[in-house]
């Protein structure tokens, strides 16, 4: 078979880590020699006859380390080329039938340049976000509408009450989409009324956060809707509506910050420091929720200050942005999520907050104050 | 707070099966209240006050039943009013949150009738798949062009090796996109053209599925291009291009057979058999692609029966699609798997064949010949 001209191949290469679990190093090596021809050329070795594609395009195994307790980290250098800059493209040799071998963990990937540069990033991030909400020097606030199957008024009624009790930023449920009982064109607006009178009496707005979700038409009708309220936020869930819808929502559809949500993200698989704190970030997250450790679900504290780490870590063209630790917070942990997270980041507490019933008003100003108590508490250098 | 009126809300539901990791049937139980919480109102119990969400929409545990080995199977009645029958919204009902719980995997659903409706399944089907190509009483044959890196017109020269040995299907390898070594606009005019070529040689068409990768916009455009060059089939990963969007681009957008392909479906959480002959399926693939066991992949011999079992299983309203067992299969193995398989199926073999280099012709003519060869020895019952 004839070789392509050995000029159309650019043989640049991006390093994927990948953790595997094996019993010996050899079979270790073994895992991740078979995940370099999987995640590049899916045929074996002695099927690639040109030259140019064995030399610049056939993924390359750099080194793999035992990790411990079964576990190795593999380095793989995968083509660049192999990417076509496409967000759909990239999972997929990242991680695409890869994801099907059970062994096999997506840690972290140095994402090329061209990809990042294609991408962009949050378009307001950190800054960006205490801007919009007037929160400086301590964590932002963040809390939910919810249960869904309420009606339209009484998520209403809630927003208000979030809003004039100081909360900055109120999202949908995620839970909540288009259902009969809250639908989108008769929430939005009656939520973002909410949040004008709020305003009105407090002289100070809270951005409100309706959950997108549907197939692209519906999510692109959604987000238009957002722009004629004048809706301050939006919620998304990239692993629901697809993680190149994401990022094709908040680049063309959307003026406003993005929360990105962890619904279906497949973070048993890829690490969540990668897919939350680099990932939806590049993809345009301005804040990544994330399910916190000694909530409802099993994180470890390492996990939680990694994927902290990464949504705020310096990244040349892409601004940080906000962590969001969530999943059965409460008002009570309030001092030491401040401390575990510092001030860059934003608190969100949901059922905590609603079991309060009537009280819903004073249970939200105790946290309000107790984010703003615990942030000054800190020491001056933690301060943004 | 206030109840909404006890008839907005149906009370309608649909049953959801977890296979849940757990030492003890008390810590199981345990595990299926918290996966009904979170996949309906994602609060406490003791914060839903309104007596209309309670019984409509929190989700009901309805059995724990132990299956061995330290793993439990819940049955879990989720409310259908939540879903909203949209595509993104039930996924998110069926496995959203705890497709973090580390412990819980999604089995199995009986999705709510409305949402089967609304999604309507397979366009073409078995019968149609067997129409377009012509293939009767033995499974349909696939080949991949790969590896990516060739250019175009090496790209076309296998198409039409393939067209020409009596193939039935030639889909693009699934990591073929738009990068520019095979620009999607010139590559799918050469392989079509050179289908075109075989038919006019031997009499019969082969049908050309090329791989649709990337964000909606790309995608709808590129199933413009398809539907322009008259190319016969497409190749779609819902995972991969979010699975909302899979079935948007197939209602809308697709006027011929669609294959699923597996990349990064998720399938280490979610059992096969429910995502590819079930879900995918409803959304609209007229033959699903799976990592056949003994391949490069892990699955045993039972989920391999599942998943071809669930695709062909009698649905009403909803046609039967094509497994197509794949993953490092042979020409060797084909009297196997069409034992196994049966004639309702079609075999896909990519790396094996391609390895033959200048006799690819001739093993590709062996590929097919032993298909046909293994079905006519198949009992006489067995023929479709």
């Amino acid at each position: 078979m004839n070789a392509p001209a050995p000029s159309a191949l650019t043989g640049r290469r991006f390093e994927v880590r990948y953790r595997i679990q094996a019993a010996t190093q050899a079979v270790a090596e073994e895992a991740a020699a078979a995940i370099a021809l999987e995640q590049s050329v899916e045929v074996p070795l002695e099927a690639v006859f040109d030259a140019g594609v064995r030399e610049n395009i056939v993924g390359r195994v750099v080194s793999v380390v035992p990790e411990g307790e079964g576990t190795f980290v593999a380095r793989v250098a995968l083509a660049t080329d192999t990417t076509g800059d496409d967000v759909a493209q990239t999972l997929n040799m990242l991680f695409g039938n890869s994801s099907m071998h059970a062994h096999a963990q997506l840690l972290d990937a140095d994402l090329p340049e061209s990809l990042v540069a294609a991408c962009g990033g949050p378009r307001f991030g950190i800054d960006g976000m205490r801007r919009l909400t007037g929160a400086h020097g301590r964590p932002l606030t963040c809390a939910a509408l919810k249960p869904q199957g309420l009606p339209v008024e009484e998520l209403a009624r809630l927003c208000y009450i979030f809003a004039a009790a100081g909360i900055d930023v109120i999202k949908d449920d995620h839970g909540i989409s288009d259902q009969f009982y809250s639908p989108f064109a008769a929430r939005v607006p009656a939520c973002q009324a909410a949040i004008r009178r709020a305003a009105r009496e407090t002289g100070r707005t809270a951005l409100y956060a309706p959950s997108l979700v549907g197939s692209p038409k519906a999510l692109y009708a959604q987000a238009n809707l957002l722009r004629e309220e004048g809706v301050g936020a939006a919620l998304v869930a990239p692993g629901l509506v697809g993680i190149p819808v994401f990022h094709e929502l908040v680049a063309d559809h959307l003026k406003v910050p993005v929360l990105a949500h962890p619904s279906y993200s497949g973070s048993v698989r890829v690490a969540p420091a990668f897919i939350y704190g680099k990932l939806f970030r590049l993809l345009g997250a301005d804040a990544v929720i994330y399910t916190h450790y000694a909530g409802r679900f099993a994180y470890s504290q390492a996990e939680c200050e990694s994927i902290a780490a990464a949504a705020r870590a310096p990244w040349p063209g892409v601004k940080p942005c906000l962590p969001v630790p969530a999943g059965g917070m409460t008002v009570e942990r309030a001092g030491e999520l401040v401390r575990f997270c510092g001030i860059d980041s934003m608190l969100l507490i949901g059922g905590s907050l609603l079991r309060a019933g009537a009280a819903l008003p004073e249970r939200t100003r105790q946290f309000v104050q107790a984010v703003a108590d615990s942030a000054a508490a800190m020491p001056q250098g933690a301060a943004a």
